[in-house]
């Protein structure tokens, strides 16, 4: 599908410098992305939580909405807890489509810049 | 520096299929690097710790050893107690290098890579 939004969801922390690299992601999917919302949700210790972003973003008109999990490997919150959250979403939000992504650690592609970049 | 070693250091999990993204990260380090040496070492609830990983890298000859996080968001783990876990390991093996890499947040590259991704 092509999102009319997208939300970078991440873990979250009580240092507010921690959520800079999340933003800055978010910033180069807007840029790649013209005309699509993109917004951060976070898991825990920031704000908003999923479920209130995407309810901005359904208010605001979105009706496909894509989650990128901004995680590199996949622990219990993101394999279990997150479908499960947004499988509840799906059922609050009638005729919203959520698009539930794998996180950045099953994307080859992904892998193999982070590896250049710690390979130079 | 051109390291001897390179060093995956990641969070850890209880899950067993958590390690595998940064399994697959360190092994696409190794191609970029032929003849060095690249293995993990866990925060937590994994083996081995950084402080054995460095260890027996030592033990098996590396001098110039390059410890990159795997993190995309550095909390206080990578920010305060890492760069202190290094300063330690440095103390502990004289003459040898341990290079301490920023996290992958850190770099406009891997995180333009990993936006390429979310927004196809």
């Amino acid at each position: 599908m092509s999102p009319d939004a997208v939300i970078v969801f991440a873990h979250g922390a009580r240092d507010p410098e921690w959520a800079q690299p999340i933003e800055r992601l978010a910033a180069l999917i807007a840029e790649r992305l013209p005309g699509t919302r993109v917004r951060c949700a976070y898991l825990e210790l920031m704000q908003p939580d999923l479920a209130t972003a995407v309810g901005v973003l359904v208010g605001e008109g979105a009706r496909r909405i894509r989650i990128v999990p901004a995680f590199l490997a996949a622990g219990g919150h993101v394999k279990r807890d997150l479908p499960l959250a947004v499988e509840g979403l799906r059922r609050a939000h009638e005729g919203v489509e959520l698009e539930l992504r794998p996180p950045i650690g099953q994307s080859d592609a992904a892998l193999a810049a982070i590896a250049a970049v710690f390979a130079e």
